[in-house]
C-alpha cells in the first residue's frame, strides 16, 4: 500500500514508518520541514537497508497519491497541520488520525485528557478534511516506544473508530499486515471520545508501574479485524 | 474478607457474588427488596453448595460490617441507592463502585456513554458517601455474562481508580483472590472518566462481533496489581 505519514519525523510516526516499511509498504514521511523528512528517510534506510521504499517531503507534498494518510501530530498542532494538508487531500483517501487530546497541549500533564468541543480529535479531523476523505481514528493505545523497538512484537491492539466502513477496513488491513499488530472494530467515529483518552490512561499506568510499553489487548475472541459480512 | 454487594441480585452483582464466594469470602447480597436478596442467597447455595458463607438483606442492612461494599446498580438508580445506604456506611469501609454512566439511563442506548456533571459515576459516588469512606471505581470492563459463567476463567482486567491508595489496594487484593482476575492501578478517582465509558466500548465490540465476553487485558508487564513500595 502507499502510505503517507504526516508528522512522520516524530517518535510515534517514525516508529510506525519503520513497521510499515518492514511489512513491505511504500511510505512517504512528511514533515513541516523538508530537510527533517530527508533526515528521517536516511535514518529509515540506515535501520532497514537501502531497499525499502521510503521517500520524504513536506507534509502537503507527502500526502499526494497515498491510499492511507496517517497523521501523528500533537493535539496542539493538529489544526494547523490539517489546514496545511487539506488542499492536497483527494477524495477516496483514508486518513488515520492518531491524535490524542491531552492537557499537555496547553502546558498541562500528558496523563490528563482534554475534551475537544467536537467530541474527539478524530471528529476535529473530520471537520478539517475535504468531502470524500474519510477519517479513521485509531492507534491511541500503541506507544511510540513500543513502535520504535523493532526487536519486539507489538502487544497492543489498534481500536479503530470510523463512520466509513470501507475506509476502516482499508486501514485495518494495513495494520494487520504488520506482524504482532491487530485491529478491532471499535464502532463509529464518535467512539474516539472513548478511545483517545486511553492514551492518558496508558501514560498513567506506565508511570505508576515504571514501564514504557503498557497497552491494551481486547479479549473474548481469538481473532478480531474485519467483520464477516 | 467480608463483602457486601449492593444490587447483588442483578446479573453483574450476582455473578461477582458467586466468584467471591467461590474464593472463600463472606458475602452479603443486598437488594432493595429483602425477599429478592433471600432468593439470590438460595440461588447462590444451589450453585455452590450449602457451605458457602452467604447472607442477604436490604441494601442498608447488607453493608453493615463489610470491609468492602461493592455497588453494582444501573446509573439511573445510583443516587437513590447511595442515599439509602449512606447512613449505614462506616468510616474505614471501601466502596467499589462499578456504575457505568450510559445513555440507557435516560432511555437511550447502552453502547453510548453519558457524561455526569461530576466527571464520572465514581465521583458522583464519592459525593454521596460519608467522610472516611473511600470510593474505588472499577470493574467496568468485566461483563456480567463472563462473571456468571463459572466454568470459564475471566479474561478481563479490573482497572481500579481511587484517590485512597489503601482502599485501592484492599479492593485489589479482593479481586486478585478470584482465579483469573487481575487488577491494575489506573490512577486517581478522576480517571474513572476514562475507564467507565469503556463499558460502552465493550458493548459496541460485543455487538459488532456477536460475542458476549469482550474485555480488556493490559499488556506490557507480566503482573500488575499492587505497586512495589
Amino acid at each position: 500500500m502507499d502510505v503517507a505519514i504526516v508528522g512522520g519525523t516524530g517518535k510515534e510516526g517514525f516508529g510506525l514508518a519503520l513497521r510499515l516499511l518492514g511489512a513491505g509498504h511504500r511510505v512517504t514521511i512528511g514533515s513541516r520541514v523538508a530537510e527533517r523528512a530527508a533526515d528521517a528517510v536516511a535514518r529509515a534506510k540506515e535501520a532497514l537497508g537501502d531497499d525499502v521504499r521510503v521517500e520524504g517531503g513536506e507534509n502537503a507534498a507527502a500526502v499526494l497519491g497515498a491510499q492511507v494518510v496517517v497523521v501523528t501530530v500533537p493535539f496542539a498542532g493538529m489544526i494547523e497541520i490539517y489546514e496545511s494538508i487539506a488542499p492536497a487531500l483527494q477524495s477516496g483517501q483514508a486518513v488515520l488520525d492518531a491524535t490524542s487530546p491531552l492537557m499537555s497541549a496547553v502546558g498541562g500533564k500528558a496523563w490528563e485528557a482534554i475534551g475537544p468541543w467536537h467530541g474527539s480529535a478524530g471528529e476535529v479531523a473530520a471537520s478539517l478534511v475535504p468531502d470524500g476523505v474519510s477519517v479513521v481514528a485509531g492507534f491511541h493505545t500503541i506507544g511510540a516506544h513500543a513502535l520504535s523497538d523493532l526487536d519486539r512484537e507489538l502487544e497492543s491492539d489498534a481500536l479503530l473508530c470510523a463512520d466509513d466502513e470501507d475506509a476502516k477496513r482499508m486501514v485495518g488491513e494495513l495494520i494487520d499486515s504488520v506482524p504482532g499488530m491487530r485491529w478491532v472494530d471499535a464502532g463509529p467515529l464518535a467512539n474516539a471520545r472513548i478511545t483517545e483518552p486511553l492514551t492518558a490512561m496508558i501514560i498513567t499506568i506506565n508511570r505508576r508501574y515504571k514501564v514504557r510499553d503498557g497497552g491494551f489487548r481486547i479479549t473474548g475472541r481469538d481473532s478480531w479485524g474485519a467483520l464477516e459480512s
